[in-house]
Formats: C-alpha cells, sequence, structure tokens
C-alpha cells in the first residue's frame, strides 16, 4: 500500500537531501526578479504533476551559462516539491564510471523513481553525463539514446514524475534533438548589471555599505560601464579570495574586472 | 494444431495490448478528416494481411512530425486487427540494452510472430530504436541492418505478418535506404489551424464556448493568423499546465503562441 | 567415391530447394524478351562449369533496381542447373549474426560446397550481406573481403563451382572493386512500359481484358505517357492491396500511378 | 646441421608446391617478349639471394592490372629456385580469419622460413592481405606494419631469404609508404594489342588458323583498332564461355569486345 | 578524529614529498620578478583553501611553454602549503595504464585526499594525461571527463582541496571546454631576454663574469638583438651539454643560438 | 653494490650487442665529413650523461632519408658508450604485438634500464614503432603517449640514461609533439654526389679503379650531373645484385640511375 511504499523509497530520499542541500550552500540570493519567476515556473509544472493525472510525465530543462546557479536553483525547485522520492543524478557520483556503467545507473534511478507514487528526479549538468567535448564532437550516445528514451517513458499507471535538468550547453543540446524531448525549458541569466551585484552583495552582506559603493563606482569605471555578465557563483568565489588579500576590495574589483572582460571577449 | 498455435501466443498479446491502450491514453480526437483517412488506409493493408494468400508480408510507415499522435494511431489500427498476436516494439523496453541485446530482442519478437497464423507489430520510434543521432550522424547500424531484412524476410509459409512502424525522421530513413523497405507510407500532420484546434478543443470539452472562443480569438490575434503546426499530444500538454494557473486561458493562450512562434521558426 | 560424395552433400540441397521455391512464389512471368534472354545466359556459365575442366569457377552477378525480380531469377538458374550441390546465402538467415558470424556462416557454405563435384551457390542481396548504408557510408569489410577472396578462390582440384549473386547497389560494389572479382554481369530491368505491363497482368489473369484495357489507358492518361519503371515484386502487390477496395482497377491505377511518380523522381 | 635442418623444412615444401602449381594451371604463355624479361629478372634476384652473403634479404613487388598473370608468373620464378622453403602466403589460406590471426599466420610463415639456409616467400595479392577497400579508404594497419616489419627484418645470420610480392595496387601501396619497403619492383602488362593475342590463342591451339584470323580480324572492326589491354586470365577463360556458345569465334569476339571497351572506359 | 585522520593520509605525503624534490632539482632562480609574482598567487589560492569555509574547492592552472618551469613552481607552491595531503599526479606514474586504469588512478588519488582535512593535488602535464596528439586530434575523452567531474567535485563537508595544475597546451583545453572548470589560470613565462638570462647564469655560477658577459654580448650579436624565448629548463640543460666541448662559452653560444632561432621561427 | 648492479643487467647488455653489431653489417665507410660530424656530436652527448649529475637523461633523434645509414650510426655511438645497459628496442622484436604488448614491451626496456647506474636505449625507426601510415593518417597513440612519457620520465636517483631515436618522418614527429621530447637532433644525409658515392666505392673495394671511374663518368651522363642522392644501404644492395650480371658496372650503373631518377622525382 501507500504507506509501505513510501517507506521503501524514503531512504533513497533522506540520501539525495543531503546531496542536494550542498548544492544550496550559499542560499538563494534574490538579486533580481528573474529568480523569483524561475521558482513560481518550477511551482507550477510540480503542481501540474501532482494534481494532473493525464500528464503523468513532465520535464523540465533549466539552462544558462557556467556558474549562473543552474544547479542551486533546480535543487531548491526539487526539495520544495516534498515528494516521497527525491533524486540529484549528478555526474559527481559516476566519476570512473564507463558507458555501460553509466546507462545502468541512470537506468537504475528511474526504475526507482518508477516505484513511487509521486517522484522527483534532478538530472545535472547534463553534457558532462554525455560525456561531451567540442573537439570531435564526442559525446556518449548510448547514455544520450538512455536519456531520449528514459525523458519520454511514461511512469507505470496510477505513478507520475517531474524531471528538472540543468545544462550550460543548450544549443548543443538543440543539435542533438535532445531539446525535443523536453516539455519545458527556462533559462538561468548571469549577473547582469552593477545593479544586480549591488543587491547581491547586499544580501551577503560581504562589505560595508561605502566599500559597496566604492567597489561599483571603480569596478564601473575600470570596466567603462554597468554592464557584468558573470555568474553568481564566480562572484561568490571571488569575494572569498579577495578575503586573503591585504587590500580586499581592491583585489575584489581587480578579480570582477577581469572575468567583465573575459565575458566580454567570448 | 491451429487452436494451439494461438493459445501458445495469446500470453504475449495480452501484455502487449495493455501497452498499447496506454499509448491511447486521451483517444483518439477526430480533430480533421485526415484521422479518419490514416485509419481507413491501415485498415486497407490490415484487410490485406488477412485475405491475400499471395502477400503474406505487409509493411507500412506512419511518419510525421514530433507529438503528431503517430503511435497512438498505429496502436489504434494493430488493436483494431484482432490478430491473435499483437506486440509492441518499443525502445521504452530496451532501456539500457547494448546493440546486440537490442538486435536479439528485436529479431526474437519477428521469430515469435512467425509461429502466429496473423500477426501485427508496431515498431515503433524507428529512429530511437536505431540510436540516431545527428550529430555525426551516429546510429546503431546492426539494429538498421536487422530491419531491413526484417522488413523483407517472409513469414514461414501459411503464416501473415503485418509490421507497421512510426517515425519522425523520414528523410533520415531515406538516406538509410530503409524507406525503400516498406511497401508503404503515410503520413500523419499536425494539428495545422485554429479550425482543427477548435474542433480539438470541443471533443476534450476543456473549456466552455465562450472560453474556447476566447482564446481561439486571443491566439488569432498574437501570431497574426489561424496557422498552428503543433502536435495534438503538445496541445493536451498545455491544457493540464494551464490548469495550474489562476488565469487558466490566458495561460494556455501563451503557451499555445509560444509553441506556434517555434514551429514557424523551425 | 562420388556416390558417397553426392550422398553427403545431397541434404544440404534439399533444405535450399524449399528456400529458392519461396523465392519464385509467383512464378516467372516473360513480361518482355529480357527475361529469355537472361534465363540463356544464366545457362550458358551452367554449362561452363560443368563441362569446362579449366574454369572450375564461375561468377556472375545479377544487378538491377528494387523488386525487379532478381532473386527469383538467379533461383530459377540456380534450380535448373540439378547439381548436387545448390544452396542459398541470403541476409534472412543470418538475422542478428555479428561480423564474426557471418564470416563464418558464409566460409562454411563455400567450404561445404569445395566437398560436391559440383554446386551453385546464390549469393542474395550482396548489399545486405555487407550490411551496406549510404550514411557514412558504412559496411562490414570482414564479410567483403571474406567474399572477395571466396569470389576468386578455386575449389580444390576436379570439383567445381557456379557463383551468382545478386544485388541493388552495382555502382557501391564497383567504388569497393568487389565488381572486379565476378567474371560476368547480367542487368535486370523493371517492367519499362505499359506493353510490358499489359503483358504481365495477362499472364496473371489478375483482371479482365476490359478492364486490364481501361487500367493501361486510365494510368497513360494519369502519368501521360506510356514509361512505367516499376519492379515486378511492387506491381504483384499493389494487385493484391487493389483487391481489398470497393474500386479495384481504381485503386490499382492509383497505386501504379504513385509508384511511377515516384520512379520518374527519383 | 644442413641435411637436417632442410628434413624440417621439407614437408612446408611440399604442401606449397602444390599450391603454387595451381597458380599456373594453364602454364606460361609468351605471348610477348615481356614474359621473358619479368622471368629472368626474376632470376637475377633469386641467384643474389643465393650466392651474396651480404645480402641475405632481398624483396621484390610485381605489380599489374587485375589477370595480367602476376601470381603465376610469381610462382613459376619462386618454385624454379629449388630453394629448400617454399612457402605461398596467399588470402586463400586465410579465409574468415581476423586481423590477429592474420598477423600470427603470416608472422608464423617468416619464423618458419627463418630456421631454412634459403628461403623463398610469395606474398599474393597485399592489397587482399591488407583488406584493403578503396572506400574510406579502410585497410587493416596491423597486417601492414606487420608486412612492413618483415620486409625489412633480416633472417637470422648465415640464413637468407627472397620476397615474392603481388599487388594490382601499386600507387595504395605507395601512399602506404609500403613500396619503399621493397628492393625492387617490376610491371605485369596485360595483354595489349591483337599481335600478342594472336600469339597467345596460338600457344592455346583453342582455334584452327582460319578462326583466329577471322577473330582478330573480327575484332578489329568491331573495336576499331588493334588496342587490347586484356589480363591473360581473362581471355583463356572467355575461351571456355564461347566453347558452350552454338557460335564460338562470334561469341568469343563479343567477349573480347566488350572487355576491350571496358578497359578504354577505366 | 583528525589526527588519525592525518596518521592515514601522513604516509601518501611522504612518498610525493621526494617526487616533488625531484621536480626542483635545480631550485628556483629569480631571474625574472614574475617568479615571485607566481609564487605570492599561488599563496594566495592556498590561504583561500586553508581559512575560507564556503569555498572548499579552489583550483588554478599554470601554463605556459614547454621548458618554462611549470612543473617546478607547481611543486614550489604544493609544498610550502604543509597541507597533510600533498600528492602529485603526473603521467610518469601512468606509464602503460590503459584509459580506464588512468581514469581509476586519478579517481582514487581524488578519493584519497578527501579524506584529508586539508589536501593540495598538483595535476601535472595535464595534456600528456589525456593522451591528447594534434593529430587527429585524439586524446582520451573518459580521462578528461574525469578531470572535468573531479575538477568541480566538491569535497565532502569540512574538507578542502586546492588543485594546481600544468599545462603547456592552454588553447586545446580551451576547445576542450576544460579551462572554464579552473577557477584562476597563471602563466608562466620564458627567458625572454638577455637580461633574465644573465640573471639566470648569475644565479647558476656557471660562468665567470667574463665569460658571462662574453657570452651574452656573442649571443646578441648572433641573434642580432636581446630577445631570447628559451624556456629556462633547456637553457640549464645547454649548460651541461656545452662542459663537455673543449670550448665550453663557444658551445654554450651555439646551442643558445640555435634555440632562439627555432623559438623565433615558431 | 655497484659490482652486483653491473651483474644483474649484464646479460641484457650481452644480447643487444650481438643485435646492434647485426645493424653495422658492413661497417660505417666514412665517404663524406658528415659521418665524422655525427660520431663526434653522438659522443659529446653520452659524454654529457656520464659526467653531469644535473642532466641524468639526455636524449637525441637521428633523423633522415629511408637507407640512409640512420641505425648504423646509432648503434656505433650505443657500442662505444660502453656503459654497462646498452639495449636495442626495434620493431624487429615486437612483429605481431598489438598496442598493449609493445607498451609493456617498451615500458619494461626502460624500466630495466633504470637500474643500471648508466644506460643508452637505441630507439629504431620510431614510426614503425609507432604504426606509422600516411592514409588516414594513423597510428597507435598509446605507444605515442609511452614514448612521450619516457623520453621524459628522470630515471631514479643516482641513474642515468642516453636515448638515441631513429626516423625517417622527422616532420611527422613534429605534428605529432613528439620532436619537442627530444633534447638534440641530428640530420643523417644519404650519399650526395658522384664525389660521396666514389668514396664510398674505394672504400668497399668492389671494383678496379678503372671500372670506378668508368661507372661514376657512365653515371654522370645518364643523369646529366654529379647529384645522387641515394641511400648507401641501396647502393651497398645494388653492388650485390649487380654481381649476378654478366656486365656488372653496367647493371650497377643502370640501376644507380634509375634510383637517381627515382630520388630526383620525389
Ligand atoms: N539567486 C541564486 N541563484 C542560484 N544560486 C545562487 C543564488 N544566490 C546564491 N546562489 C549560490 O550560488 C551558487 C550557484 O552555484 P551552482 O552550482 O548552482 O551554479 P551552476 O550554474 O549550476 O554552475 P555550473 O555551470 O558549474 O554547473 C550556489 O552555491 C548557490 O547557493
Ligand atoms: N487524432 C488523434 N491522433 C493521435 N493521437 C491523438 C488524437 N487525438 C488525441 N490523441 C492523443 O494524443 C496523444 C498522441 O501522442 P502520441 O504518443 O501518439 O504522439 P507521437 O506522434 O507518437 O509522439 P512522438 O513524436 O513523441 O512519438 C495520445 O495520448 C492520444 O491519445
Ligand atoms: N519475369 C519475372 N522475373 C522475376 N520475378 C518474377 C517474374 N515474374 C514474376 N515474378 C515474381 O516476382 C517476384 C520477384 O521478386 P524478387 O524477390 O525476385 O525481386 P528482387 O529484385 O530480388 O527484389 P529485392 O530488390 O527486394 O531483392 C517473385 O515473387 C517472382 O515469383
Ligand atoms: N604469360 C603468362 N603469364 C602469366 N600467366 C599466364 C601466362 N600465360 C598463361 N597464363 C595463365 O594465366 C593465368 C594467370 O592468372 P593469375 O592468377 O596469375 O593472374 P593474376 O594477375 O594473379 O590475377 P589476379 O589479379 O586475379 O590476382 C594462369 O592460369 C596462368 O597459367
Ligand atoms: N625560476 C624558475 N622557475 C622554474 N624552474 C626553475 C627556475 N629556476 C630554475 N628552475 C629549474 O628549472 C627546471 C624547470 O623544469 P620544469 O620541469 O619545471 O619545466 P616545465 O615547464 O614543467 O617543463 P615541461 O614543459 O617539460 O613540463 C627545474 O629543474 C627547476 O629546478
Ligand atoms: N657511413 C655509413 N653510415 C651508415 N651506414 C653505413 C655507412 N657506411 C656503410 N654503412 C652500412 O650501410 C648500412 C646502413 O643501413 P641502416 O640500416 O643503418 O640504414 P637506415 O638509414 O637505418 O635504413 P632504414 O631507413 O631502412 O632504417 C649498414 O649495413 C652499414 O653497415
Ligand atoms: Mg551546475
Ligand atoms: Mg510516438
Ligand atoms: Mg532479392
Ligand atoms: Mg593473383
Ligand atoms: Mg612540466
Ligand atoms: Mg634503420
Amino acid at each position: 500500500d501507500f504507506m509501505n511504499a513510501l517507506q521503501e523509497v524514503r531512504p533513497a530520499f533522506g540520501v539525495s537531501e543531503e546531496e542536494l542541500e550542498m548544492c544550496i550552500q550559499s542560499g538563494i540570493l534574490k538579486f533580481s526578479p528573474h529568480i523569483d519567476h524561475i521558482l513560481k515556473e518550477g511551482h507550477l509544472f510540480m503542481e501540474q504533476v501532482r494534481t494532473s493525472a493525464k500528464t503523468p510525465l513532465v520535464s523540465v530543462l533549466l539552462h544558462g551559462p557556467p556558474c549562473a546557479g543552474k544547479t542551486a536553483l533546480a535543487a531548491t525547485i526539487a526539495m520544495s516539491s516534498e515528494f516521497p522520492f527525491i533524486k540529484l543524478l549528478s555526474p559527481d557520483s559516476m566519476v570512473g564510471f564507463n558507458e555501460a556503467s553509466k546507462v545502468a545507473y541512470i537506468s537504475k534511478v528511474f526504475m526507482d523513481s518508477y516505484k513511487s507514487p509521486m517522484s522527483v528526479i534532478v538530472v545535472d549538468n547534463i553534457e558532462r553525463l554525455l560525456d561531451w567535448v567540442p573537439i570531435g564532437p564526442r559525446f556518449s550516445n548510448s547514455v544520450l539514446q538512455t536519456l531520449m528514451v528514459l525523458l519520454r517513458k511514461q511512469p507505470p499507471k496510477g505513478n507520475r514524475l517531474l524531471i528538472i535538468a540543468t545544462t550550460t550547453e543548450r544549443s548543443v543540446l538543440a543539435q542533438m534533438d535532445l531539446l525535443l524531448s523536453f516539455d519545458y525549458k527556462i533559462g538561468v541569466p548571469n549577473i547582469m548589471n552593477t545593479q544586480e551585484l549591488s543587491n547581491l552583495l547586499k544580501g551577503l552582506q560581504a562589505f560595508s555599505d561605502t566599500d559597496r559603493h566604492h567597489i561599483l563606482g571603480e569596478l564601473e569605471s575600470v570596466t567603462l560601464g554597468d554592464r557584468i555578465n558573470v555568474g553568481v557563483k564566480r562572484v561568490l568565489n571571488f569575494v572569498e579570495a579577495a578575503r586573503q588579500d591585504t587590500d580586499i576590495p581592491g583585489r575584489f574589483v581587480e578579480m570582477m574586472a577581469d572575468a567583465v572582460a573575459e565575458g566580454s571577449v567570448n
């Protein structure tokens, strides 16, 4: 019965809960209105799975540049569902696996999810699961085909599944026809301008207000504008590195300026 | 004898019956005259296999865009035959199989069918069975060659077989010379205009007449015309997702408009 | 001694006889003088093997479009030889074989033939034995090399062998240098015009004379001429399918017209 | 001692003698002065191996078009040496071998030859040993590398080895850098004109003088000249095939004319 | 507890200490201010790992031309950290390993590091770990994907890891998207001009002051300028080779001039 | 201790001594001053290894056209060192090895050398060790990577190693980045003109002075100049082959002229 089924899958849930929490180590700072929009969209699809018997399978892709916060947002949506089965499917757990083992592991996670009345699977960093490299290009076609089928395969009668995937390589997935396998796609943007950076630093409480104003001013004068286009994860890293220097704000501005320059080149 | 032979294959039939029914979860809504035409053609080829001793093997390909309803139509034709052996051959049952296992599984299904006096096999989603990916391009040549031979291999004397396959990649199959292995091809179109969409929504009883008129009007004004070109499966999905929103018709129009725009880009 | 040797190989003969007969299910209808010419050429090479000790190995390739009747003609020539060892080597018997098994199976058939004083081997559908696909292109080089050597390898002293092969891919075999391995090549044409179609339908006794005239007239008016270029096997199939319709001649004309159009596009 | 060493290798010799004789089934007909020139060159290199202690390894390549008589000439030179170890290394003995087995077999033959004070190895049809096919192109690199090393590897002190190889693909071997591994190269031409054809037919005693003159006249008038360019093996085959026809000279002229036309196209 | 954990990993440390010392056989000569800058940057990132709980994983790439001193500098930074776990991951320890063994070995080193509260891993000569070769190009995608994941995989809660990698192929790593996996990149330059060469020779005490001045003068006159662009490791090698000659300074100038010429061609 | 260590490796030395002597069967004839220059350079690097503790590993590449005498010169330098461990690493000893066995064998030889205080390894014919073929191109990347690492891997503390490699494919090695792994490169030229050929023939004492003058005169008149560009090994072979002819000088001139013509085409 339902209660026993829950029991059976609960332990798996517990494990991934910890893993998912590690993905949100620095919390979700609402540096722009996009963040709330993404979380709301995620909520809607989660509700569709919970309530609509006609669509027992819904899949969503979060795509955006490296370090934009995709994994943290996917983990946040997944954990908010409170479904009895919540699982993180990540390349981190498959280090050293060969293609066949990856396929087996991925299939196993989906088979496990089919036993629960309601499940979420976070498929993190799809291009890494696929062993994607632009030289060649090369990738694991057997992992790709497995994902393509699993993204469209209905759970057994009565059970339901939400799949949230993340990627930095939306156009690659399009070339692979993998994009067609997703019901919905949501973009996750970088920190785009000094206003958003200001919001983030405020949320972080990393600098005094004076220092923050000084930093933003310096940055704008060095980069000749307010455009940033750097991922939230990198900014958080720069804050920590700068702390080791004697001139903390100066070092932070230097690192930010380098990253802005890099980004505007690409 | 015949009765025993039937007995032997009956159980296999039962299993696939359930699988095939799952393919028609939302029924067949006759939103355009094409739907009836397709079913009638399917009926004719089924009759050819049932009655003509000179052509014990007939193969038909249903091709069309993603989500157009190909699998549901193939399943409907297959089930209507009431042949003693009816089998769904789908990538869903081969998750995690390597090439050799796929070839063995496919061959086994055909060998099984040869034991029944009259059989239908639905070969669903051929491009996925072939592990097709446009980058490279790559695909399983051993699965392809197996299908090429099985599509032309006569069942043993006295027995007969109808093969109904589906694909979204007609031109790829042509490049592979696989199209030549089919006796007949039938196109399955998307929902092409607001008139057909209206028929579908009426059949679904998802909205009140007022809402439906409102939706179609909104959609035509947003998309600047009556062209739709979206698969029936996606439309059914949008209806369910929109239901989770506070403004159901508004959300449905938004999703449809996005899908129409996407389709006209490609 | 000779009688015992015969005994030893006879059973193999029996098996292939049935298989070869299945290839001529609808007989050989002499819809054009080409048919007799092909059979006579086949007879000459068979006689060369039977009587000339200096050329113990002769190989012939029947090439032509799909469904032209290549296999039926090869089977007819082979069976007419009444050699003690007659064997059909066809992709149908190697479904699910990997490359190594194919090579082993093919070699085995030739080794078996070497034990008989006079043998015929029909190597049917060479491009399928080679797992040929134009995308790539890909094919089994180990099967190709095996055939190249076996097509030129002399049987042991005193024994003789006729090899009759069929293919739809003459130009591919040329690119592979496989054409060079054949001593002789014979073309097998499609049904080329309404006169030949008329001969065929007469031979089939599928329609009354009135219907036949009506059909040919309709067809010429729809296709704007007398050119047909459709394989005999397809025409026989259309006759059977049309029989399931209420308007048999109408349906037959429709199918033929489609096939004529298809052929003139390619 | 020497006598025992001879004993040890003698049996191997016996086996290949029969195989080599089968390569010269129709003898060597001296239809042009080239034939004697080739045999003399072969003799010189054989003498170099027999008498010069400073060059214990000599390798010669016979190259020419298909059916030109390369194998028969190589076999003739090899057998004339009367060395205690004479071996034919031919694709015919490696049907169904995989790459590793081929490499092992080839190496074994060379290792065996190293035990004899004087050896000849005929490496027949190198492109077939290499599994060469122009599509791709593909070939067995491990067989190629093995041959490259063995063609340059000195036999143990005191022992000597002559290697005679044949190929139709001189330019391919050049692209592979395999040509560099041969000390000497000798071309083997086709029958080039009606004069040489006349010499051959005379040698064969296949036609009366009247018939022969008639044939040559007919052929020149059909092909508009005296150019032939057809391999001796094909001509011998045509003679045998023509014999099955009622009009023997007519059929022979027809076949020759086709072959001449084919040759002038390529 | 902490002390035991240390005990457990200490032996591993000891082993690599010796290996790392071998990388700095000729010490670090400060021939230019860059050397100190590089060491200071390395120190900062090491401090970030030691003190910041928010960024438990930091990765740095040292890139520069062959022989520039990358390995020696990476080893110096690593050893200065005095972390309980310090490990050199180098192609030298994986000679003869196949891809799977390399992946297993690399993974093992990282798993071991995760057991220590603070660790440094020097990943030396990444392009060699990847079996990179520009012809093809070819490389081990499984090693690449393993590194990509490990460079981003967080150590378990509470533990921290600094990764210092070296490469001569920065642009190749960029094409592979591997550059994105590094938090920071530091360039390591060649000896760029005669001034820096002079500093190096002084530090080495290899020549008398007179000889040194003479050498630099000669070199400038031969190479028509003060540009050098040769790696420190090569210069040290030339000093040793020149010592075997009778004219030591002359030979050294000759070798340096050749190297300068080579460098200015590339 | 040292004496025991020597004992341990001595047997290995003995074996290769014989192999290395076989590489210099016809001695080293000093037909041009280049020969002495090459031997002296080799001596210098050998001395560097013997005396300089700072550079325990030195690698030299001898490159030049086929048959130029590369292997004989490498063997001569190696044997002159009288180091306790001298080993020839040649494709001849790896006939029939697969990639993994080659890698294992090569690694073993280096590991063995590390046990000796002073070692020389001759890595002969690198392109053949790499299974190089220009079609594709193809080569063994695992052998290449193994060599790349071993050419740079330091022997254990206190031990020293000189590596002398030979190749005809310098530019290929450059494309593979393998050239970067060598400390020094030395070119080995062909016999370039009739003056050098005269020196060689004199050294050989193969012809009387009159014959030699006659030969050189003839050759210059046939080739219209004094340019030769043929490898010493080929010339020595021609001398032996010509000896089998009745007109020895005439045959020698003919063979030389052909070789000169061939060389000037390439
Ligand atoms: N608004 C936000 N959105 C996402 N992450 C945030 C936000 N605010 C703070 N963070 C923190 O930023 C980090 C985002 O890192 P995350 O790994 O999710 O990025 P990512 O885009 O998945 O990176 P990658 O491209 O490497 O996969 C997390 O530690 C998270 O706690
Ligand atoms: N007229 C119709 N034709 C087909 N399907 C219909 C029709 N009306 C409603 N449906 C429903 O629409 C869905 C069609 O989905 P189906 O899987 O057959 O599409 P598909 O073209 O096979 O998609 P895919 O490209 O993903 O394979 C089914 O649930 C079916 O019940
Ligand atoms: N004149 C004819 N020549 C050949 N086949 C004929 C002729 N008349 C009738 N037939 C019938 O037509 C069919 C020809 O089919 P067959 O399989 O030989 O064609 P095919 O060219 O081998 O096809 P494929 O290209 O698929 O291999 C057979 O059933 C045969 O009995
Ligand atoms: N002058 C000749 N030279 C060579 N063969 C001759 C000559 N005269 C007659 N023959 C006969 O012609 C045949 C030549 O066939 P052979 O197999 O040697 O040709 P090939 O060039 O090796 O053919 P392939 O290209 O198929 O390997 C042999 O049967 C041989 O007895
Ligand atoms: N300032 C310096 N920086 C680095 N190395 C130095 C310096 N001064 C002297 N050295 C010595 O120079 C050598 C540098 O060699 P190292 O192996 O580090 O170069 P590399 O750039 O890693 O070479 P490769 O490209 O082959 O990997 C070491 O022996 C080191 O002791
Ligand atoms: N000056 C010389 N230099 C080198 N070899 C010489 C010289 N004089 C005579 N020889 C002889 O010439 C032969 C040179 O052959 P060797 O195998 O060394 O050439 P190689 O360049 O290595 O050929 P390959 O390109 O086939 O490897 C040896 O037998 C050697 O004894
Ligand atoms: Mg992520
Ligand atoms: Mg479908
Ligand atoms: Mg056929
Ligand atoms: Mg031959
Ligand atoms: Mg280094
Ligand atoms: Mg050599």
